[in-house]
């Protein structure tokens, strides 16, 4: 827990939520802009989280996104500023998806050689290999 | 598996692919778009996907992202064709944010009254302990 978090101060009750769902890994609630998020132990990026809470997440995430019965929506991660993290706590959204609401997405197509993605699966597999 | 998902082709090795890290669970490789995806046996939305599946995703998705070590970055998996969803075979997308390129994202901001919360936070609550 970071004391001055404001997920870890909803998770310890200290600021009051809209809790949705709550097990030893995982903290739901309703967003006040609203989307609904997991939570786990204080870490800004998901890369920092150990992997027994990561597992917890998704699961978490079909609950909410059972219990919504949406039949379109989106599930949402972002890690760092620049990527639209708002609040520096790991957190999931669950956005439902209308056609007149919900998350926008503007796609970052590329076209990459097959060389160039060939030499890119190389570099990013060799590292997988030595984490 | 499904005959005529393009996905489970390409993790039966009937399509080729930039292939980055594989378990029994995930199957993750270079999108040739490109972003890098996670797979599960073949269902078309995260509410259908087994548990034990969905636990294999964000734990594969963090390798990815610490292999490519990004600053920043988005995790996101699609539901729904106009949730972005562009092959009907459950995936997570791992795309590194930089201030010129990566995903766009235009953020569904609402202000739903403090009474309205609380009644779609009691409404989803109960959805959930009775799922």
């Amino acid at each position: 827990m970071s004391a001055n978090c404001i997920f870890c101060k909803i998770i310890k009750g200290q600021i009051p939520s809209h809790k949705l769902l709550e097990t030893d890994l995982v903290y739901a609630f309703l967003d006040i802009s609203p989307v609904s998020k997991g939570h786990v132990d204080h870490a800004q990026f998901l890369h920092q989280v150990p992997d027994e809470s990561l597992a917890a997440l998704l699961p978490a995430a079909k609950k909410i996104a059972a219990a919504l019965g949406a039949e379109n929506y989106n599930i949402l991660q972002n890690n760092g500023r620049i990527a639209h993290q708002a609040v520096d706590h790991v957190h999931v959204h669950v956005i439902p998806k209308t056609e007149t609401s919900g998350l926008g997405i503007v796609w970052p197509n590329t076209s990459p050689s097959q060389d160039e993605l060939t030499r890119i699966a190389t570099e990013i597999k060799d590292k997988v290999a030595h984490l």
